[in-house]
């Protein structure tokens, strides 16, 4: 039969009852028995004690295959490596994939990092805190240290043989890239091309060229969209001399591609839903710098809404329809921010220049805009049988969702050229200003037209 | 050097020179040296003249590998079919990855599919005809047909051996799937495995067990969530029986990844950001049934505020800071949306009961509420120098701003409870309700407090 999980509760309650009553062989067996990713699940629901007792079980070997699984946030994953005796933490991290120990070692103490890399074999520190140095969010962060390479004066044979000698260690053995003696990049090969060719073939006759490969400090958001592009499983990663100094797999993009969809995400509902506390005591905190913020950008609402009092005297009526045409231009603006937003970050556009872009939304907004001012004239005139009343209203709808719909563009242009990421412009920050425009833009309106006509 | 894309601009003007003066041999070379993604995007950009030429030029091989990595929706690609001879379109369909001909074959008229179909070996149109009923967004919808399966009676020598026969057809070879003579899946070996034991080992002895496998029927959201969190490259697909029919592909999961990222984004933000026209008007079609919708909604908010026309005539001010509220829980409906949105699309969270979310936004509402409603009674009060207003305006955008959350939190569990997608809910659906329900509870409390001082 199909099965969409390995593990039922049953057997999950069985292996910590295993822990529990300290019986090491028949957890060693029925734990180990998982897959990684499920012992990583099991290791999170852990107390203290239980996970004290699992790093007297387990060898580092073992240790470091659960935790390259692990999914917790890596500032929570450090503190584990503080409960084991410092010798035993140090061979988990160098029995992991470097790229998934870096991610944790970064959380560490200073205190705490030496330590574990004194305790390290030599070149294992030197690399990890190599890779220390390499910025968030671009290749280097994310690189994976262990591939295989060979060089191209070998036959397919002896680079089989190599495979099958290295293939316990390497991340991944689907691509075999071939070096020169200064490491420098040359071509590729895949396990099919081993394969499919004969064994004593020259590797350097049929290994493919031009290789694509990334710098190291280019930013992972390209490197996910080059793997996306051409369905690589991985990437080699180089320094700006030229030389292989790692590989970008896929799962890793998957996780780049997760967290910048949940930050786009974010950024538009102005709450980060990466990581939601269930507590509402921290979720409010966590929302309330924008809250308060946009609550305080708001009394220019107020303070323009104030300017026409006296008008507003002179017919209260006219405060019925404010709010529509706030609504409809915040949501003009927010329409409008999703698309240019979501335009930036696609790179296949750079050619479209940015005024084009604000031509078209200003464009767009205005069609959107007569069609509503229409609608709008239609049911305001009627409502208040007045369609002379109805038509300034339908202009003042124009008017404020053309330009709703520019400032839902303008706002990731100008995120972009500060520097901040475009996607960051939450919608509430363009509805916020869009009501100010508005309410300018009603009472500015009719204004106008009463002292016309009286 | 390192280089991120491989073909120059020149090399391109080079490649479609050749098709316009038709040197056929010149063109192949330069082509078919390219990644096919490369192909594929220079393959986008050309006139009808052009793409006849290439049709003439490419073997159907060379022309399947090419499709098999086209960009552009299916529904366009299928045009290609027809301006191809159709003994050659259907030959391209049969080099094609099944998943990816059939994804194009949806968009085909039943006359021009069933003529493809007959002009394919029998057996090839069974598999495209049976593939064509799985419903779309699920597991069967993105399998390939294209894998290596074996019996667990070889040994590792014959395994090798029938891989390398095998490499070429299959999208992947790095899985090698152990199915017994009813086809039922007993096992899974990775390359890696096979290159590691012994060339006399059996299968049966060192293939992994139990193997994870998808329901042909699964929700593709599923299949990406599992691929994702254990990591793997393929994945075996099952029929109820539990016979093996596909594989799914990471890559192919990586779009699923995309696709849903991108309706969340869209869904939130009403607007469709995946397929952006490029002309304002086309734009504003996909705009306006919100927009429109949205506008006919906001009538009641208009007529809420109508019913208080008698209230506001008696002291204009209060007009003032209406928009405030609207604005404060509107950005707090929307945050509460998000959230929530997210919560239920998280199956992890499946244990949390609906009563506790909402109690939960609820409860985060409050407390954002509490502290915007001592801010907004503390500028409110100093800026008209009454006290009491101020703490009257601030227990109404308390109020307004709880609500709202909840509010944010029960529309997506209702869009799910009637069986939509909870990520539809678009944000200003919930700031529109959130506008009516604060012109009630705005003018409502002042209207209370009124009548109790005057």
């Amino acid at each position: 039969m199909p099965e969409t999980t390995l593990t039922t509760p049953e057997q999950k309650e069985e292996i910590i009852s295993y822990l529990e009553s300290q019986q090491a062989g028949k957890f060693r067996k029925a734990y180990l028995d998982l897959h990684v990713y499920e012992q990583a699940q099991i290791f999170s629901e852990l107390d203290e004690t239980q996970r004290n007792r699992i790093y007297r079980y387990l060898s580092p070997v073992e240790m470091g295959d659960m935790f390259n699984a692990i999914e917790e946030e890596p500032d929570q994953v450090v503190n584990y490596f503080k409960e084991m005796i410092p010798q035993y933490a140090a061979d988990v991290i160098y029995e992991m994939y470097t790229d998934n120990a870096v991610d944790i070692l970064a959380y560490a103490k200073a205190k705490d990092l030496n330590q574990y890399l004194e305790l390290l074999p030599a070149e294992a520190a030197v690399e990890i805190r190599g890779m220390l140095h390499y910025q968030d969010k671009t290749a280097g962060a994310i690189m994976s240290t262990e591939y295989v390479a060979i060089t191209g004066n070998q036959t397919v044979r002896s680079a089989l043989h190599v495979m099958k000698k290295e293939a316990l260690d390497a991340e991944t053995i689907y691509y075999i890239y071939v070096i020169d003696d200064e490491e420098n990049l040359q071509g590729v090969l895949t396990l099919r091309d081993l394969l499919t060719n004969d064994d004593d073939a020259l590797i350097s006759d049929i290994m493919n060229r031009p290789v694509m490969s990334v710098d190291v400090q280019e930013d992972q958001e390209e490197v996910a969209q080059t793997i996306r592009d051409y369905n690589f499983i991985a990437l080699p990663v180089t320094n700006p001399e030229g030389k292989m100094i790692g590989i970008i797999n896929v799962d890793d993009i998957i996780d780049v591609i997760d967290e910048e969809s949940a930050q786009d995400y974010s950024g538009l509902a102005g709450v980060d839903v990466d990581n939601l506390p269930s507590n509402p005591w921290q979720a409010a905190l966590k929302r309330l710098p924008w809250s308060l913020g946009l609550l305080i950008l708001g009394i220019t609402t107020a303070v323009v809404i104030s300017w026409y009092q006296t008008l507003i005297q002179k017919d209260t009526l006219m405060v019925t329809f404010i709010a529509m045409v706030m609504g409809a231009s915040g949501n003009a603006g927010t329409q409008s921010l999703a698309v240019s937003a979501t335009r930036i970050a696609d790179k296949d556009d750079e050619e479209e220049s940015t005024a084009k872009m604000v031509a078209n939304e200003a464009l767009t907004g205005l069609i959107v805009g007569f069609f509503s001012g229409i609608l709008f004239a239609v049911i305001t005139g009627i409502w208040q049988q007045d369609l002379d009343f109805g038509l300034i209203l339908g202009l003042a709808l124009l008017i404020a969702v053309t330009i709703s719909n520019v400032l839902g563009c303008l706002l990731p242009i100008i995120f972009k050229k500060l520097g901040k990421d475009a996607s960051n412009v939450p919608g509430a920050l363009v509805s916020t200003i869009s009501d100010l425009l508005s309410a300018l833009i009603y009472f500015g309106t009719i204004q106008i037209f009463w002292n016309l006509y009286h």
